[in-house]
């Protein structure tokens, strides 16, 4: 099987938590060359983020169970039946809240990523 | 930026429709080696799989703007703005129901993907 490439659309700028661990609201920053395909995106409340889990080193992509939300009494379990962050594939899916848009920068709450990942893909909601 | 790849972890195999236009179950083909990672997937009614729009041309990648729902009475939009399959990145993110398991194979409802389309990945739904 061919591996398949993907071009980042943009990435994740800020923290998903201030300093006293709050959620707080973090801004996609999407590539210039893609302005038109934002078009009538301040109408979506909601919408689908795709993103590259950049931090996953090789043994994390590795891994094929895990004890579902680090919980050691939760059973062993293989990846592909929860929604760990280590898959082979390390590819986040979030829903998000549109808060605002300015240009090529989407302000977006919940989407909980690291500062810095790769957008891979934005849909509606 | 630089391109960021994937390895297909199974494909799809059957048609979304019968011969009549109705939707039928298709099945998910893990690939060999991906054993552990689907530990007790049986327990999940639904997943949310994400996979390789693979018919997809090169135009299509490039396409920015569409008429949503291939409907000409609805204005333009940005392909982020819609769940169009025209997208840079054609990645499909679909939730299905899981009607059966067995072994490596598992028969899925609602997943609408062409027949040999690379599955990237499958997360609890």
């Amino acid at each position: 099987v061919l591996p398949l490439t993907i071009t980042p659309i943009g990435h994740v700028v800020g923290s998903p938590e201030n300093e006293l661990g709050t959620p707080q609201p973090q801004v996609i920053e999407v590539r210039a060359g893609h302005e038109e395909a934002l078009l009538g995106i301040e109408r979506c409340e909601e919408l689908l983020v795709l993103f590259w889990m950049h931090r996953l080193q090789a043994q994390d992509r590795a891994c094929k169970r895990v004890h579902p939300r680090a919980d050691r009494s939760n059973p062993l379990t293989g990846v592909f039946a929860t929604r760990s962050q280590m898959r082979p594939n390390p590819i986040g899916v979030t829903r998000v809240r549109l808060v605002e848009r300015d240009g090529l920068r989407l302000t977006v709450e919940g989407l909980d990523a690291f500062d810095g990942s790769p957008v891979i893909d934005i849909k509606s909601g």
